[in-house]
């Protein structure tokens, strides 16, 4: 194998992305090319910073997902990072390790992939590095957002009385990568046919998931949310790490959370409980939070304006940090601390 | 293998890393642990964003640098990139990839190095993320500083008539590395004994690098440099960075290389001419840049007043991008686009 070929290849990944205006109103002064890359500070806002890592074999494996798929789901992760604190995402840098498999035209996929992202939510890329890997491809992203100073929303605000509120159903990208990975298991080629591949939405979850962004800025201009997480590690960790930074109780109300119809017919085709993969599958990226009980009507009412689901899913009590589910039968039951496994080793 | 705890990890590598009164007066509104960092924005200055990634078996294998090494020199290298630029280092995120042989003692290690390179530069790590990994460990940092608005010393000032100049000597790290593989290759583990050890100062060139923070700063504060890369990848590289962007030849001579007395002999012992690794090896982190006649004497005088080496190696010609190096002998040679191979493969 050549040599990689490192500033030829960031050229031809990254030049003509953007256009000089687009990067003129976003404040960049610099971008890629130069030892750092420079952008301009405004009055009145904070910075918001993230960095979320994608490693194949870990996060995907060839035939999960697409080049592009990767290179989309490597800045939607952290976009979604920024969306979790109210804030509006601008810049990302872009850290990839090489792997002789992934050729040059491949990686090329995954910056079309990643520019695709960038360019929905009107991200400018600013820089990044190149090295090259011995095995497995490995994505690193930093993700520069903006918010109003002050007012990030954090997760240590939530406190007895308030509820706790989803954004939109969960479950649906661990529904997916159930079926990619039980494909690849039996020996069927997941792009090759054979075998019933998962319900097309679910897929779309897993593989181009859609951050939070708009639900997160409605939130934080109205001074809504009192803790505020992006689902990324499933309802599970994330309410658990609410409740930990707030000192509370979370519990949740089985009847109460939302069930994508697809998820849940194609969980009986498994022989799954949807409820694993809804309280424990990561990577929705919709948003979990709490807020207080007089927000309640007009959050409602500003959501389906918007035409963004708002779910109240339980509410926030005393008693140490924790998280249970009520379930149908009424019965308690605790919510492990735990994240979902993408990849179990057995 | 045990699941990797990623919070208790996270944990355990960065709490109580820094005081909180350094955290306040550095402008972090809110560290690791949420979502997202938060950091003030000043007026009147920009933000330097670079990120720059090590990965093992292609920038460092076990053996020829400790665990803490690896920590210290993956934060050295972006600070370079900032003082590239005249900028000052402030704030780090680390995303860490975790193959299962960098058990949780080893990796404590590596934050331990990563701490003591943010210490003696006064850098906030603010955040981060952390993943298991198959093989091979990897370490992704971005680096945020600042600089003055509109000051950013970039790469596309140089002009003819100006003069080449080089913050100290180059060729130690490559030729510290030459001998760690030398000795691995002989079967000779590189911490116990047999074969001699390159000399100290280039193993030291190697693990524990040195950014140019301070002679970055003096050449921005006085408006010295028309342009400025650091050393990540050798002189010749870095000097055709420099040509392309301004459309210049420079012309080096040299006579006028630093060379170090211990590389020169320990090249000697080994066989090496000392000027491949002058001129082609990388990671000495100095700075290479331009700047005008008229600077010179006052250039000199404050760098001698600094106790920072400051070497006038050639000069700025027109005619199209180029470098090349003016031999003893009088007879110029061009000098290759190229950067150090860490690993060649045969």
């Amino acid at each position: 194998v050549a040599p990689l070929d490192e500033f030829g290849l960031i050229r031809a990944w990254t030049e003509g992305r953007h256009t000089r205006e687009f990067l003129e109103s976003a404040g960049v002064r610099l971008g890629v090319g130069d030892d750092a890359a420079v952008v301009g500070a405004s009055s009145g806002l904070e910075w918001l910073l993230t960095m979320d890592t994608m490693v194949e074999e870990v996060h995907f494996l060839t035939g999960t997902m697409s080049e592009a798929d990767v290179g989309y789901k490597a800045l939607a992760a952290n976009v979604s990072d920024i969306a979790a604190m109210g804030g509006i995402p601008k810049f990302a840098l872009v850290s990839v390790c090489v792997p002789p498999e992934w050729t040059a035209p491949r990686m090329g996929l995954l910056f079309e992939g990643l520019y695709a992202c960038a360019e929905r939510y009107g991200i400018a890329v600013i820089g990044g590095d190149t090295t090259s890997a011995p095995r497995h491809l490995v994505v690193a992203v930093t993700m520069i957002g903006t918010v109003e100073a002050g007012k990030a929303i954090r997760r240590n605000g939530a406190t007895p009385g308030q509820f706790v509120f989803l954004t939109g159903p969960t479950g649906l990208s661990a529904g997916g990568l159930h079926g990619l990975l039980e494909r690849r298991q039996s020996g069927n080629d997941v792009k090759a046919g054979g075998g019933p591949l998962p319900p097309p939405r679910l897929l779309q979850a897993h593989r181009r998931p859609v951050p939070s962004v708009k639900a997160g800025r409605i939130l934080l201009e109205n001074g809504w949310a009192t803790s505020l997480n992006d689902v990324s590690d499933g309802i599970a960790s994330e309410a658990w790490e609410i409740a930990e930074a707030s000192n509370v109780r979370l519990a949740l109300k089985e009847a109460w959370l939302p069930l994508s119809g697809e998820l849940v017919s194609y969980a009986g085709v498994c022989g799954v409980p949807p409820l694993n993969w809804v309280l424990y599958g990561g990577e929705d990226y919709v948003l979990l939070g709490t807020a207080d009980r007089s927000c309640e009507a007009e959050m409602k009412s500003r959501f389906r304006e918007e035409g963004i689901p708002l779910f109240i899913i339980g509410e926030v009590t005393a008693g140490g940090p924790g998280v249970d589910l009520e379930t149908d039968a009424g019965k308690l039951k605790p919510v492990f601390k735990q994240g979902y496994n993408h990849f179990p080793k057995g």
